[in-house]
């Protein structure tokens, strides 16, 4: 035995319940099936193949002994020039370079924000939530996260009335989370939600935190508000990466800008504890901060992403024309990122239902795991679907919500197969809703 | 005003004053002085040029585009399957492949160890300390680190008389950490170091900490014995990584490995807690890990290290030709990692001292920083070397000791330079004594 | 400098805000002028005479040595089941004698409930508040304290829809408080009010606590319920003693009754925590406890009570003929406990209304201390009314209060003191609004 | 299920094993067994006569109204007055009313001084330990209580390198409880000892905290050294009452005298916020202190006191007579308090010694009791003393001590009564610790 306790309360809080399918998919894969990973939002991992002319900017910079250095503890200097002017064209809110601090990608940056927050301090976010976000939250407070609803009856936007009351009426609130676009819903904020939001926080004293790591990835005519361009003078943090963009999500390279830390002393301080956080690490990841203002600057770069777009808009029509019309289903269509949440109507799901499996060995497993009185209902029939089809899907319960539905992502860049998975999918949802 | 306060009460430990120095360093650059960076362990930046073939082997591999993705939570799996062998061929603990995890850095590693760790569970570490783990832990603890003596009188090895006491007194105490090679002296353990200290674990039922990140930086006949190598059943933590060995310090890869969790559960769910830490950032950074066992098993690493290790070598005794025998002078050479700290004896400092300043306006600038009756008095030397040669180099006092001196590094790789600074080293300390 | 900081965060919570009138004064009657308590709820210091036959009851419990030793921790067993089974009597929840837990006064009762509840689970309370119970649920969660509004434009009645609201977009609430009858209002609960506060401790789990320390004490038609009545199922504590009642303050003599604390084991586990937390103190003071079931069921306890209560309500429409009808007041008439608060209707104060004082010492010391431009608008005709008058009430802005008024006391005995008080209460509102 | 958990962390640490033995004791008294209640320490309950000059005493202050109502916040200004004279007439630290705060019993106090201490700020007290401290530090530190080892093998004096190593390597004690006469030893702390406990604080900057309810209970020639004798410029707590004195525990009354808040603006701080807690519950107890100066000065009382301290000096002497000599056990006749504490030797007991039991039916019961392979030997033999005996003692493994022994009190006012149940434990013992 230890000579005494030592995980903090916070340590029960980390859980990341939308990685559990993936065990659950690998046991299938073993038993010969083979699985469609709609599960996971990582475009290379989808055959989005990373341009040459990136490739060839990285090694260049792999040729300089200078790229293996450590770099300045809040990021290259450079780099964080053009990030700032970037920002500034916007024509809202202005930062000095001082103003951002590089991180070993979003996840790096969202622990820290959390953890130096004062536990009876809480930041409330969307719901379905994303698990970084929640996870973190919770662990810093030492209880479940505080959520506000997402509307899959309006176009998943906020339910502002909801995220109002919350906080008018729960005084320890100090903070709210903005994804946008948002994952799991594929969400574009409103600019008019934005500024509602907006005016929460200066009515009650809150700060802003929006997580903008699609922010460039929007489709279908759609485009999303950045916070810069509509906090005026109220705090917030943004926070920004090129994990989905490039896409690089193996560099860990993302960052965070301060918008009107002069203007609250308690937030400030808190600007400068992330600060410090980070220089007792030293500095976070060099290479991909070298590379930011060469990519973006490119010729290339924003034809590359126009196209990449287009090309998710076009599967999120197609995708909307296989599942849109199930009646059964509470459906939107998306404009941004690369997930879309569908949910089922309410009485449509019960513990009886299923799908037919032809191989006898994965029935057997299958019915095992849903053997259990408390599984919530997509949860079973995300099992069910990965059974009988190979589509790997997250259960929507594993995103502290409440509905159930399921995420599917927009990623698979061979359409026939993605005509295949989705026909599939549909004709799946109907079999399984009659059984 | 903020509705409630932001901070954690951590948030104010979170210090790093060996940066400190940076800043006055830049200072008095801008008023001419040429400034000579004694003061960063970052080998890259003193001119140790990374060999062209690790550099091709990061080139190929940034050529997949599989290297881009995002990889296991816990790091590449082929990788981690190698480091366990290499930990498992020392013949001590044995671990799998599960029992390493990947961080960024071991920054992000120290960080996140402390942070899971409940307040009131302490970890005590060395004195001279290095502010990564002192600042994180005393940020867990909202308390001033707790700490061992090592002692300048024997080779800077760890009192252990006084780690006992304290260890034996204290009942918050549940691990110690071991930095070894150790940051900021250049010692390097003795095997029979390491076990009295993993005996004192047993009998009081702590768990093990030991940076080895300098484990393969030993020189002129030492070797380090890793943590691994004398541990037994005691469950520990080691933490390793390429930054200090490549070098590549702005890649941020480095990693932990979990000795005996199978032997006490609440170690096992404190490494489990970690792990999940790590699975809600996603992953850590993908291309170093991908490049460890292609630069590790390549045929000319091990004589790169030895080469590099060798002129490291050769440093330290033309450092200790200049320093060892100015006799107020309390002078250990060094054996590993390319620091080291030197300390002037009691009584031969006071705050009267000075060297002769050339540039007046420098000379008014550094009598202003001084002109602080509670200042360290190492500090004012350093400030003093600093404004008179440009040698800029670290005080003892900032790295929680209550000992006067100073910490050089090794890392010099042109030779006439080196001994140029370290002759007018020795010039300034016997000036700045007599005066 | 002690070693480290000895104060808990929870300590800065604690203040009593209405105990700082009383210097002011003492200050005021030093200088010549008569003061009329009319700020403290002390029956005896009122002149309420405790009756001989009371106090020969104490008096033969005193001859027995017995009287003097300890008693069972929980409190004297037969006083125990003596007011179990009035509480069973009364038709509601069902108690057995474990269920009472003996405190020296409800001061510490209410100190040790807060003090066992986890910083992070609040319980939600009128406002204005009773200090007692704000400062220290305040300092177990080192927040300021959470509450519902009662509302003067209603009879002081609890606002129900405020109460929901709170309860429900607050998950860290865990209970409400009940004061009924209440201090500083003399609002006695109607049933429908209890019954729906019970409704919504069990839409959401939480439990309540009633304090019922005036429990007898209600008049002119009006009776109260007691929580045992209406609680149905839901966990709750009630508070009771003998201090207003007998009155015997000085005794320090309440108790509490826990109710279904087996319906609920999280709710019984907090019960057995209050109950070891007197046991590590031995126990409470027992002469009270033995004397209580000789005092209750004596027979001219009723009657005596009757009345008390009677004179009390006679004091209450004299007062209400004084100040209901002053157009820029909101009055309410009282029905229990022995305070009312008067709040001045909005835009009716300003900080240059003053009242005429003759002592010009008086004058002088008055001007000094309303001379802060942030002084509630309340706290100075408080100041002036005691320096023009000599009497003293208390601010209602000093109970956690954003309304502007004053409590006063129901407890002159002497009738034509009272009318004397009244009027010139009367008169100096007058004056000081038209200032 | 609540809607959040409620039990504060601290809770958990409320024990009182020392109350335990009652319950056993209650068992084997309904099978028929006579209980001797040699467990408590309470002078009434074993027929220490209340003398009829004190009763009337307090009657006659029951007869005055004034008697009934609340006292000043700190106490009644007047005893305040007289017990800051007593202090101040020893001669050593000085101090005024206001340094003088009164408490429900030395309990409340107890429980207050450790809840406005901040919880990572320890003090540390004697092993074996009075449970109403070590279970009220620990609750305010959520762990163990830390302790300083008293020495059987020397008077019990405090082993005094234990409490210097453990204060000295342990950074978080911030003071050190003296419990003088000492509860359960009998230990009169030499003034040697107590200033070289002086001079400890001193060295480390901590505060003393003085339990002295037994200081002018000592016999045998032995008189108390006061805290005040002996503090110095220290900051320090000492805590009195008049529970055992007069003795009237059921009164609930104790006070708590301030050493030094002027020297040290934390430590005042800390006084002020004791102050505070007990504003917010009104005041405490005011019948007893009303009583105090009246007993206290009255003439009869010195003798009254010498007269009882006699008899339990006597008593003392007859049970060294019976225990003494048995060389099985470690004996340290007693000087001050009620109590002595006897440890058997290391090695004497094991799991199967026995006491032979005439009552099958109290047989059962115990082999049933002890039939548990980690229970202490010390409460086995307990337990089997009671059983065949019905001598009721509380093993001091109760007392957060590694010993094994046993308590017992000096209280039984029938001496006849008290031969017979020492002679009865003596024959006990040696039966035991043969069979």
């Amino acid at each position: 035995m230890m000579r005494q306790k030592l995980l903090s309360e916070g340590a029960k809080e980390l859980s990341y319940e939308i990685r559990e399918i993936v065990k659950k998919a690998e046991v299938i894969q073993k038993l010969g099936q083979t699985i469609y990973w709609e599960n996971i939002g990582d475009p290379v991992q989808k055959n989005n193949e990373v341009p040459e002319w990136m490739k060839d900017i990285l090694k260049d910079l792999l040729s300089k002994n200078e790229t293996y250095s450590y770099c300045h503890s809040k990021g290259v200097l450079n780099t964080r020039k053009f990030l700032a002017e970037k920002t500034n064209a916007l024509g809202g809110v202005q930062i000095s370079p001082d103003d951002i601090l590089f991180f070993n990608g979003l996840g790096d940056a969202i622990a820290k924000v959390y953890q130096y927050l004062v536990p009876t301090s809480r930041i409330i976010g969307p719901s379905p939530a994303y698990s970084t976000h929640s996870s973190a939250e919770a662990a810093h407070a030492y209880h479940d996260p505080i959520t506000y609803k997402l509307d899959p009856d309006n176009h998943w936007y906020p339910d502002l009335d909801d995220l109002y009351n919350k906080v008018k009426y729960n005084p320890t609130i100090v903070g709210i989370l903005i994804i946008n676009p948002d994952n799991p819903t594929g969400m574009v904020y409103p600019k008019k939600t934005l500024e509602r939001i907006v005016e929460i926080a200066r009515e009650f004293n809150l700060f802003l935190l929006s997580d903008e790591i699609y922010i460039n990835i929007t489709y279908n005519g759609v485009k999303t508000f950045a916070l810069a361009e509509v906090i005026g003078d109220v705090p917030g943090l943004a926070m920004k990466g090129i994990s989905k963009e490039f896409p690089w999500p193996g560099a860990r390279c993302g960052w965070v800008e301060y918008y009107n830390r002069d203007k609250e002393p308690e937030f400030n301080r808190f600007c400068i504890a992330l600060d410090n956080a980070k220089m007792i690490e030293v500095c976070s990841t060099k290479l991909p901060q070298l590379a930011i203002p060469l990519i973006m600057t490119h010729p290339n770069f924003i034809k590359y992403r126009e196209e990449v777009n287009c090309k998710i808009g076009r599967r999120s029509k197609i995708i909307t024309g296989y599942l849109s019309e199930i009646p059964e289903l509470r459906f939107n269509e998306t404009f941004g990122a690369f997930y879309n949440t569908i949910i089922f109507k309410e009485g449509t799901l019960n513990p009886h239902q299923k799908l037919k499996i032809n191989n006898p060995a994965i029935e057997e497993i299958v019915e095992n795991w849903v053997n259990n009185p408390n599984m919530a209902l997509d949860k079973r029939f995300v099992y069910y679907l990965l059974a009988a089809t190979g589509i790997c899907v997250v259960p929507i319960s594993s995103f502290c919500s409440e509905l159930k539905g399921f995420r599917i992502t927009l990623l698979e860049e061979n359409e026939d197969l993605l005509h295949n998975i989705f026909s599939r999918l549909r004709e799946s949802i109907k079999e399984y809703l009659k059984s």
